[in-house]
């Protein structure tokens, strides 16, 4: 399959009602009379309206057949009105904190009938548990429903793969020995900024963000270690490149595995196990392949060329609404690969006093295959960086 | 008093076992022979690790003596032993998910002794709690010790507000009809990042950011209304300039009403109303004062004048290792100020057709009244910026 299209556009009422229907379908199966949604990234993907958690609450509460109604602050309103993509009927609330009888509780529990089963999401907080009225179930439907993309989803994401493509690129571009992170970091987020808003002039920047950073190889075998701005490119390597972005909502990550001028001799062996790893992986990637075995096969693989114990995370994880979410690729997720999920691909070896060992791309599960969403060259040969 | 010394270095062993103390004090009150901090800014508090919250739970765990436990994913395992300035017993999992027994709440469950009584967050979400065992009681004993800052504290919002007022100052600087938004942001941002940077070299970026934008006349009656990257400046005003950050785990802001070359006659009764009104809440700022009382006090003027409808938010909140917290100079907020508590001071009027008027401040309190630790031009004269 050809990779589909980029999508710029925001979501069509269509698209936001045909997820609130997928809601309402799975609650009338787990008999919910109401499912309330607290996770500002389920709150976006239902309504296109974005923000982040402060202390004021905002709470989706959807019922069957009725406009979903929202608890929000009296500040937010104007703002909700701007960006939200679906009708909403608001419920507002003074102020948090606020005087006996005007806080966000008091028109929250007026919406509920009374002796409602009510579906929660696993993220909801204790407070906001606490105050919620009748039988409550912890439900994992929205992130049931998030699973698999819808094509408008895959547009988005393919849109923002070549983001973080271009991120990346420049990045790669940049990179000599010598080369402090900061400055790679700067020029090769300002590139993907610069595209986001060319390509859509109104994103909304609550739900935007890029990161884009090089692991040098004296800590390139930490992969979470947060690189000091800093520090200094070398030569050599392994580098790994990680470019992550939020473009206006929809998520993607590229990164690389790269040498400046030269491949020390001992990076050679671990580079070919990684990359073989990878192809083990790819090969795998069609619907009804069960994750988890894929992550331990590809772990055996490791393990069986004696890098097992170098192995610190799983083979993948999903894209979405975010750059980092359900479905994993791992151990322990028995759940099959369907049409239109999306999926990271990362195997990695991490070996103190060698370095780390990872490529990642955002990938596309078809009627009967993949398709890579990003782009960046693959190979070893490619990947040393010459004349740096 | 003067403004006290601003700190720039992490904070010592000393400081923030003087953190964990006072929970366990706290702890001892209550009865709890546990307390689990799940909310990654608590975690911050007591640690001086910082993370975002994705799939992988991080969870701290505070006993009645022994060092403190902190249930890590493998991966992030070298990132705390890096940040954590404290004594942590790590207890590590494989990854999420994770075969049978190799979960993360396998590890959890191992901590605590049978029929433990546990003290939780109001954050907590259902997925953590419905896996703590024993009983479980939501207590705000981490919000109730940061409401009053340490020395230590308080010297590092002292130099989070230097920083704001510098990005403060560089945007009032360029500011001028036809500037548009985006390029304010990114200059004044970049002025912050470049100073943080010189100050602290090895600042947390996983817990530093930058705000900075000005609402021009035409939004700046909607306060949370998040303007269009291609907004542009206008003559005249009212203007509102939003300033805030985190610098490197601490948090201040600075906002400013202002106008470009001229001030439009209908915007000078509302401007001065606005300025009386904080004028109201700077003369009760001392110890002992109740917080809701101010708000009473402020909104009642606010209505007395004539501006009542167009008050949407309350006087003020707190400040510390974020840039909005508790406690909050708010109707319903029955609490007394205390010494080095650190708050915003700012009342706000929102008039469509008009504009809005808001100036804020992060002021300490101090023994016998308060220092403003946030530094602009107050007046209206100073604040019709001319010649531009």
């Amino acid at each position: 399959m050809k990779k589909p299209k980029a999508i710029k556009i925001p979501p069509s009422k269509t698209e936001l009602t045909s997820r609130l229907d997928k809601v309402r379908r799975l609650m009338e199966k787990e008999g919910f009379d109401y499912f309330v949604c607290f996770d500002p990234i389920n709150i976006y993907y239902l309504t296109n309206f974005a923000f982040y958690v402060h202390e004021r609450p905002f709470l989706l509460v959807i019922s069957p057949s009725d406009n979903p109604k929202m608890v929000v602050p009296l500040l937010e309103e104007a703002h909700i009105r701007e960006r939200a993509g679906i009708e909403l009927e608001l419920r507002q609330y003074s102020e948090y904190p606020a005087p006996t009888g005007k806080n966000w509780y008091d028109v929250y529990l007026q919406i509920f009938n009374e002796n409602a089963t009510i579906g929660i999401e696993e993220s909801m907080s204790m407070g906001i548990m606490e105050k919620t009225p009748g039988k409550k179930v912890v439900s994992a439907i929205l992130e049931e429903i998030r699973l698999v993309k819808s094509d408008y989803e895959v547009g988005r994401i393919v849109h923002a793969s070549k983001i973080v493509s271009r991120g990346n690129k420049k990045l790669l571009q940049l990179c000599k020995p010598g080369a402090a992170e900061f400055a790679l970091y700067q020029e090769a987020t300002s590139t993907m900024t610069s595209k986001i808003i060319m390509d859509i002039p109104n994103a909304n920047f609550k739900a935007t963000e890029t990161t884009a950073a090089v692991w040098p190889p004296s800590i390139s075998h930490e992969p979470h270690l947060v690189p000091n701005i800093f520090a200094k490119m070398e030569e050599g390597g392994p580098h790994v490149s990680i470019v992550q972005a939020r473009v206006d909502g929809y998520g993607a990550e590229i990164e690389r595995t790269f040498f400046l001028n030269s491949v020390p001799d001992k990076a050679r062996g671990p580079f070919e196990i990684a990359m073989k790893a990878r192809a083990l992986a790819y090969e795998s990637l069609k619907p009804e392949m069960m994750m988890s075995e894929i992550d331990k096969k590809v772990k055996k693989f490791i393990a069986k060329s004696g890098y097992g114990e170098y192995v610190l995370h799983r083979t993948g994880h999903g894209f979405g609404v975010t750059s980092h979410e359900a479905p994993y690729i791992a151990e322990g997720y028995d759940r099959v690969l369907e049409k239109n999920m999306v999926i990271s691909i990362e195997p990695g070896i991490y070996i103190p006093g060698i370095g780390g060992f990872r490529h990642s791309d955002t990938v596309l599960i078809t009627d009967d295959g993949y398709v890579k969403l990003t782009n960046s060259p693959e190979t070893l040969e490619e990947l040393v960086l010459e004349n740096k």
